[in-house]
């Protein structure tokens, strides 16, 4: 018994493999790298039920993580988050069986927390001291508060337009923050640079292969909670794409032990009208995406012209009989008012834009009757909250509210 | 076995008793009711092994809960959030067992949200269909959700100056909201007379006995999480004390029932130097709580200036032999910062004023050597970002990166 199964790193462009020991970033021919397990081994030597009593983290599933010491965790409780059933919601929208799952309840607001809490404990394994990314604020927020918790020194750089509560996170945390008069392509130049001159660690999307392990267990934990039944399909608000490439290689995963029944969920990349390389990709059967000009949403965590992992995307929603749809920017918030009044959940735009499809897609069909469809709400709507516009009425002391409203 | 163990409501003043099968506010004495249960009959029905497979949120503990039919619930799956060990802060204060109780990860991203889950739930069960409160922000925004996802109508009403994502949260979850050109004391007053009026149901704190039952389970998973052995000490920030009185009611419960082992920990009620009357009254060995005039701190939550469970807060402090204590706004923003910087952890800054309090009771000697002590975090540092400043450099496109910082 194993406390992680890992093997090694490969490259599914060019097959070459990697020691994953060893600090290792893109493959020599420019591709992400994926983590491999020996799950012949593990099959034989784990049974499913031996979750049970563990506790409710994404540590769980540590043989499915590439953190070989228990030592080197770094962790603030992160994962587990609720799969509520949304009953209104889904009568609303002709889908019985219609549930979320809810990435706000984690530390930091976002699912980012998961990547970088197996992204930087295995960093920490690999004995980095110092690393820098690039982001739109949420995922450089994560990675900041976890590298503070391990002792690594992070430096991130930020669009001046990022979200300003992701700002106060890293800055909070001790990390180095600089903003950058552009967008996150000008400050990806910036740390490349960096890196390229000074050895850090490069923490950037996809070019060190463990946040996709992170994000993967977002597939996991939605097997377990529904008890190893598969639903049917499964909605994913995608910008860069990690968790949808995650969850597709969990359930693979899953599937290559014998731990889950049924057929494959139908997987389904959502994307913004305004910022859809990926649907555009998917219409014209290509396996690769273009750069998408002029991309704007107010979803922007989705707002990703050409993702370093649109191949492995594209992949997971061929693969499944998926699709990917884009949603426009009005729907997005409509749907974001409607969740929060009949369901009390205040989500994210970009978990908005994914209930929204999931709308679309029952309405066409595509979605059938009967069927179980799982939602990814990505994030707390509070880190968003420029979304929502107040103006009650001001009363004086010892003012009588009016009866009926 | 029952499904909830709830046998009646009772006065903790006057001990008259009353139906919890009926809507009742305060006692006609004036005083909050509290809810009692058969817990001799639970004693020998149900064992705690029961709880290892049950689903990680509150609801776990049904039998303590007053919710009589579980389709009355009303969840967004909140409840058994992450104890996490605090090492690097624990060591720069003498602690070396010092824990979190993260409430940050919690629907609503505050502990208000299991008050909120528990009062509305029984609020459902017992047929309401309109309620009204007044609030400082938390408690309004996890009230509104809650009740939109129950289908009961909510009226908020918050001092213009409550903080701003609370708003959003009460407005986008259909609340009628209502400002207020005053302070939280006129809000209850523009409530109460509403409920007079018109009859609605009153969810201001304490006046309805179930948010207690909810914010209890922070007491029952503290136990759970230690395997049943009770921590030395609990801190605790403390506006109105609700949790307080409900940690303390849990485990008295706990101990009624014979799940746990060891002393029932000594509970220390923290407050802030500019709002601090259960520290004035707890000082001059008083049962009760003088209004402290011109009351203001940076942790709004704790900004109390006379809580209708005084006594009960007080109880349960000389009762566990615990003590209260006051801490200034410098040390609570300094201990948000090392908490941040140390541990990854983004705090509220009532959370920070416990673990200020937590490094002068140890400083003191109050804590003693090799003490295990858990600080309640009740919220995430998200919601209230006004506490962080931000003015980092901003780079231009194609800019590089300083080595060192």
């Amino acid at each position: 018994m194993s406390f992680s199964y890992v093997s090694h790193l490969y490259c599914p462009k060019c097959e070459r493999t990697y020691d994953v020991d060893q600090i290792h970033q893109l493959c020599e021919c420019g591709s992400p790298l994926l983590v491999a397990y020996d799950l012949e081994l593990m099959r034989q030597e784990v049974k499913r039920e031996a979750l049970a009593e563990r506790e409710p983290s994404l540590w769980r599933y540590h043989e499915l993580l590439p953190v070989k010491h228990p030592e080197h965790i770094v962790s603030l409780g992160e994962g587990m988050t609720p799969l509520v059933r949304m009953p209104r919601l889904g009568r609303n929208i002709g889908i019985d069986s219609l549930y979320m799952k809810d990435e706000g309840v984690i530390p930091t607001g976002t699912f980012k927390a998961r990547g970088a809490a197996v992204g930087i404990s295995k960093a920490k394994e690999l004995g980095v001291k110092q690393l820098a990314m690039p982001t739109n604020g949420n995922a450089g927020a994560a990675w900041s508060l976890y590298a503070a918790r391990a002792g690594i020194q992070a430096t991130v750089v930020m669009p001046v337009e990022a979200p300003e509560l992701t700002r106060k996170e890293c800055a909070i945390a001790g990390a180095e923050l600089y903003f950058v008069n552009g967008l996150i392509s000008d400050a990806g130049q910036i740390v490349a640079k960096a890196i390229r001159e000074y050895g850090w660690y490069d923490a950037s999307t996809l070019k060190e292969p463990y946040r996709i392990e992170g994000k993967k267990t977002m597939g996991l934990e939605i097997a377990e909670q529904f008890s190893w039944q598969l639903p049917d399909v499964i909605l994913y608000p995608t910008g860069g794409g990690v968790g949808l490439i995650g969850i597709y290689k969990a359930i693979k995963e899953l599937q290559a032990l014998g731990w889950v029944d049924g057929r494959m969920p139908r997987l389904v990349a959502v994307q913004a009208e305004h910022c859809a390389p990926i649907v555009k990709a998917w219409k014209e059967k290509k396996r690769e995406s273009e750069f998408w000009p002029n991309a704007h949403t107010v979803a922007f965590g989705i707002n990703v012209p050409k993702a370093l992992g649109d191949f492995l995307v594209l992949e997971a929603v061929y693969e499944t009989d998926g699709c990917a749809i884009a949603v426009n920017d009005e729907a997005i918030l409509a749907e974001q008012r409607t969740a929060a009044e009949l369901e009390g959940a205040f989500i994210c735009p970009e978990g908005a834009a994914a209930f929204a499809a999931a709308q679309k897609l029952r309405e066409s069909g595509w979605i059938r009757d009967g069927e179980t469809v799982v939602v990814l709400n990505t994030g707390t709507g509070l880190k968003y909250a420029d979304t929502v516009d107040v103006h009650p009425p001001v009363l004086e002391p010892g003012d009588m509210l009016p009866k009926e409203n």
